[in-house]
């Protein structure tokens, strides 16, 4: 555990209170041209305006300034876990991305099927952009691999991208990529970076070799590749860190992963934002917090379609009233970073976050919108301090020191 | 010392200025409705407004978002120390809270009157809350008890309570309470948490007999637990970090026992506002910094008597002309936390905070509240940042680097 997180632990107390945090992936936008409103801004919001009028505002930094984090540091910081000291490894996300459930004695790897000539170059990395057809039998047959001691699991992911996990004891996370990133040479010996990485690397030599034998007449895809070699961090749960029983109700495997990440509880959460809000109602009794999530404004961001993204802001506010209907103690909306449409991508800009609950302290705000949030009374903030501000408004904190 | 002390430490320098830190205690509030006005907005404050003209305002967090302190955390913050990492154990704050003058040899403790039964079991842990006329001879009698190489001091704190130290070179701090918080099990023995607490421990042990002894015909007080034992935290004095020469103008035993905890010389306070600001004049020559504390709007929100809250805070403004009479170069008004008189409690909110120097960079305030604080020139800033402000604007700190 970080020191504030310790610090947390130790304060934390249980009471009967419900705490929501619902996340707009990518929620925080930037306006098309000077004096320009953004996606949020130019939205018709009139729940998340009311919410904004009893609640207090504020800009969440989700890593440091000028970071432009991902969707794991993202949502870590959210969930109140310092995002520089826990980093996820591409192989852990991807996993996680395809509903993977990793288990802390587990490597995973994101392997890219790859083209070897005749001499055994790399002369495509992406083995042509095979379809996923065709790439998925050849998945199940690399599945079949066994290495002694070690369970393999090899899954396909989409078009020439699977995953891999070696599952065993003692088996290290920090192995250097075979990818050499360039055609005309040959695939790299798995490297290890530590003591620990030494076994995994006589794991993936064993299973490269095997692959290359059960491969060697599938041309395109005759070989792959292995990147992002990694463990999951080693990771409080929720329950040690808050005292928290929590439920994910999120619809995409990527994030229900990150919530499986820190113990959460993953519900099943339906396709639709009305879905989610059904199930948050049914299991309104099981649980202390419950994380939700909508994709579609960041998704809409990263298209660059502005008006798109102001509708599924629209649409999130429309879901509102169920959610507030509950009466949650803590409800917090924010993001896990900016998408601005602007940008097609994601970005460092400060998240809109809105806190509603009722000793916190009103700031006169009176939409929600980014220049509300920049005014607002909870100031411009570190994503990861805003579950500790949850906790606080929700009565879990004992007070520090006499 | 941090590292932000240290550096402070070493750019410090002396000069003629005079800085005063006016702590009113529990000054940030909160509206009893949306929309409404806090405690300090609701107080006509004409002589805060008019320093808010001539100052800077900003929002001061005591410890991090969403912690809420207790009166050490929160003292130790403004005074320039980190509060996470200088921790004041409960036997040290009840030693200070009756003035005891703690030596770095000492290590103090909580002491409760407890009622045993026959068997040895405690049958009430408070020794059914025994008056303090009948409580305060006992201490006596205990504070006979000599052990070989250590002294031995009991003070009568109030009711049931007192407070034990043992002095004596080589006690360390860390030995878990012998109050099993619970009643027909005997008291545990003192558990030390690590080496240098083994001779506490033994010491500890030796008391206890005697005490045992010493108590038995007096039921319903015929033992005691002891509880939060603890070593003052080894803290640099303000002369180490600041070069400065600190006199401490507060009523209440607790604050001036924090302020000796860093080294502040403490005065004779009387006990009205209008004693303290006497004492600041009659001292006004011989400090460079006073430290000036006033109690009364903690007690009022802790009671939730919103009036009496804003009384206490119109009766605080009253003051400040005294003050600004003998022309401090800076002057800040604070608090070490908020507590709202809705909340009849400590809370996590920011703390509205003042700094009037000649230098200061004006920020159109034409009010001291928490809503123009949040607009402030100061921003939001944890507390421990507030010195080095203080120090800066007294023109007493050099620049850094070249």
């Amino acid at each position: 555990m970080s020191d504030f997180q310790d610090l947390i632990s130790k304060l934390k107390k249980k009471n009967d209170s419900k705490i929501v945090l619902l996340v707009a992936d990518g929620l925080g936008g930037l306006p098309l041209e000077p004096g320009g409103k953004t996606e949020l801004e130019t939205a018709n919001t009139p729940n998340l305006d009311a919410l904004a009028q009893r609640g207090t505002l504020g800009l969440s930094t989700p890593v440091l300034p000028g970071i432009t984090p991902g969707s794991g540091p993202g949502h870590l910081g959210l969930f109140g876990y310092d995002p520089v000291k826990y980093q996820i490894g591409r192989g852990v996300l991807e996993a996680l991305g395809i509903d993977f459930d990793l288990g802390p004695n587990d490597v995973a790897i994101r392997g890219n099927f790859c083209t070897l000539d005749d001499a055994g170059s790399i002369e495509d990395r992406r083995a042509g952009r095979i379809s996923s057809e065709k790439a998925a039998p050849l998945c199940e047959k690399l599945n079949d691999i066994k290495i002694p001691g070690v369970e393999v699991f090899v899954r396909h992911v989409k078009e020439y991208r699977l995953v891999v996990v070696f599952r065993g004891e003692g088996l290290g996370g920090d192995v250097d990529d075979t990818d050499p990133q360039a055609t005309g040479v040959p695939p790299l010996d798995p490297n290890p970076r530590n003591e620990a990485a030494k076994k995994t690397v006589e794991v993936a030599q064993e299973f490269l070799k095997q692959a290359r034998e059960l491969l060697k007449d599938d041309r395109p895809a005759n070989f792959l590749t292995l990147r992002g070699i990694a463990k999951r961090p080693d990771i409080p749960t929720y329950e040690e860190v808050y005292g928290l029983k929590t439920g994910a109700v999120a619809v995409y495997p990527m994030y229900r992963g990150l919530a499986r990440l820190v113990g959460m509880d993953v519900l099943d959460a339906g396709q639709t934002l009305d879905d989610q809000c059904s199930r948050l109602e049914a299991a309104w009794k099981d649980y202390d917090f419950f994380f939700m999530h909508f994709k579609y404004t960041d998704s809409t961001g990263e298209d660059g379609n502005f008006d798109a993204k102001v509708q599924r802001i629209e649409e999130l506010d429309a879901a509102i009233p169920r959610i507030t209907a509950l009466n949650p103690d803590v409800l917090m909306v924010t993001g896990d970073h900016s998408t601005p449409s602007k940008m097609k991508s994601h970005s460092w800009h400060p998240v809109p976050t809105l806190l509603a609950a009722n000793n916190c302290r009103y700031d006169n705000s009176t939409e929600f919108s980014e220049s509300a949030c920049l005014r607002g009374g909870l100031g411009q903030f570190e994503a990861k301090y805003l579950m500790s501000l949850a906790m606080a408004n929700a009565g879990r904190l004992e007070k520090y020191g006499a």
